[in-house]
């Protein structure tokens, strides 16, 4: 399905922003994408969504906001293929693992390691915490544990298939995978799923993502890593 | 409905409890409700929810976490009555209102104002931070201010009937309203909006609840406040 003018404002290393994009490309939504320093928002910008963040959906003619809500409507208007489960035990799985990873992981992992080591450098405010960093390498090895622990007795991260779920953990760890910040060789079950989730064409977009000032590191886009 | 064995572990003055409290109510779905010190939980707890949050809810044998997937939960296997509107359109509106009230509000709100000057003393984490009581205080306007702009066009926060999102709004300003932090002075279309959400039957138990240390005040449980 084409829209002609949809178009994604977002930044490359937002887990919000990714979830958003895999979402789209795996429905096959093609959209516009334009970067948008949400930090120094232009008057347009904060008209489009007042609460003043990335992502913002503009899709046939509608300004959407907040990854969560769009990606549900994303999944009701075009449902194939699906990214919820249909009974209501999985789709409460899914959803209780995306708030997970948007929410706990977010808070202890992505806001300590990948914010502190390049959203504070882009935003002109200055150099990591260490205490932050350190409290995030830390905590990473915990949820990587929870992850091998659920993906020892399911296929995909809420099931035996791929969900929304999948798409919000690799959205935070690719982000993080792009500063090198994953230590893959943690535990197989966990490598193997992202492996999977990698080389999705979906996928292929955010793997040739560049960020000024940080480099791509070999591993990143590599499918073999 | 009735589940015997059914609980929620929740503190009073939780928004996201309250949300889950306020859907559990409407649905006529009964549970014994147990307080749970989450910021100094029992291997018990922990168990049960690896987030270490509340709400926790127990039901028919499940252990469920994480408010927004537990209510999507109960509307879609308690369906009546309807907490989510039909098209999706509106749909998604309640999804981006949810998450911005849980996120956006709670960030620049209910945890400057409610987490300073309650969860901190019962936390035993010593005395507000006068400078987050008043970013607070100065920031609830603006959402006021957003919520009179919402209800200016709509009967309810996101379209013509009662949602999911009117709840969650509600669920962080009775938290808010317990400390007497709420200006209902500001705009009489939130005052009436409130007033209409208030003298529901489901919003009777958290009209009674009693916080030690923080005596309910006179205006929180009169219906004509």
């Amino acid at each position: 399905m084409t829209f002609a003018m949809n178009r994604l404002y977002h930044v490359p290393l937002s887990p919000f922003c990714r979830k958003v994009r895999l979402t789209l490309a795996e429905k096959k939504i093609e959209v516009e994408l334009v970067e948008e320093r949400y930090w120094d928002p232009s008057p347009d910008f904060l008209r489009r969504n007042p609460a003043g963040k990335v992502p913002v959906l503009r899709l046939e003619g509608r300004v959407l906001s907040e990854s969560q809500a769009i990606c549900e409507h994303l999944e009701e208007t075009v449902p194939q293929p699906p990214l919820m489960p249909r009974d209501a035990d999985t789709r409460y799985e899914v959803r209780r693992l995306c708030a997970w990873f948007d929410d706990k992981f977010h808070d202890e992992v992505t806001s300590k390691l990948l914010y502190e080591r390049v959203n504070k450098k882009l935003m002109g405010q200055g150099y990591p915490d260490s205490k932050n960093v350190k409290f995030g390498s830390n905590r990473i090895k915990y949820h990587l544990d929870y992850m091998a622990w659920l993906l020892d007795q399911r296929r995909w991260l809420a099931g035996d298939v791929m969900t929304l779920a999948d798409f919000t953990a690799a959205a935070h760890l690719s982000c993080l995978d792009y500063i090198s910040d994953v230590d893959w060789n943690r535990h197989a079950v966990v490598k193997d799923w992202y492996a999977k989730i990698k080389s999705r064409p979906a996928f292929r977009p955010l793997l040739a993502d560049q960020v000024p000032g940080f480099p791509q590191p070999a591993h990143y886009a590599d499918l073999d890593f």
